[in-house]
């Protein structure tokens, strides 16, 4: 059953991680875990400088062939009673730091993220700039 | 950095939850958290029977036109020393309850979520015959 559109909204801002799903130039989906940080109605995350970066690439190569992108933000626990998820679609692009609005996502990131802080992510960034917010609980929030 | 294949597939095993990635028929990527069983190299899923169905067809409409999905387990901490995930590719197909091994996949799920019993699920069944195993850690397991 659907929630409210606050609901799903605070749910997903407060989520510490999320799955991002692309799809590939082959047309195959990919997955993998993201930190993240919502601003107005644009999802921002950051690829590290660090080169285990095979992975981070083929994040930023499926972005360019293929826009579209899926977030997914759930909670999971036995009491399936407690259950919900939010998802979130959206046009996704690559961002290098040097944009307009890249200092502020970057701020906003270390905020929400104190292990940033020690550490900031070096590469380019990723917008996703929601299209389509979608929400299931099982026991509707009241 | 990977892991050895016993330690990922030791994780997704004992994963209560994945998030499955499937394209739609338009090519747009679609995310959905699932319960799931491992049995040897297949991944199992069920569709509950009650018509909350508009989301679970659409499921089972993606992997028709677009058998290869992709499904991740993840843990996050906010100790990022302590992240991993496990990521499965692989091809889908829907299966009804009287398929040959449906007993025994239905009877697996029954027994990893004892929230099955009370509730058995009443839908066909998605296997996920597994082509390829990837995952990462921060910390390597040894």
């Amino acid at each position: 059953m659907g929630d409210g559109p606050d609901v799903a909204r605070d749910r997903f801002t407060r989520a510490r991680v999320a799955r991002l799903a692309t799809v590939s130039p082959d047309g195959g989906p990919h997955l993998v875990p993201i930190v993240f940080v919502l601003v107005d109605d644009v999802v921002w995350s950051a690829i590290d400088s660090k080169p285990k970066s095979t992975r981070a690439l083929r994040r930023l190569d499926n972005i360019r062939s293929h826009p579209r992108v899926s977030l997914l933000v759930d909670r999971y626990d036995d009491d399936w009673t407690s259950l919900w998820w939010v998802r979130v679609d959206g046009d996704a692009r690559v961002v290098g730091r040097e944009a307009d609005d890249a200092a502020a996502a970057l701020a906003a990131l270390v905020a929400k993220y104190p292990q940033y802080q020690a550490d900031p992510p070096g590469g380019p960034l990723v917008r996703v700039d929601i299209t389509q917010w979608a929400s299931w609980s099982h026991t509707p929030h009241t």
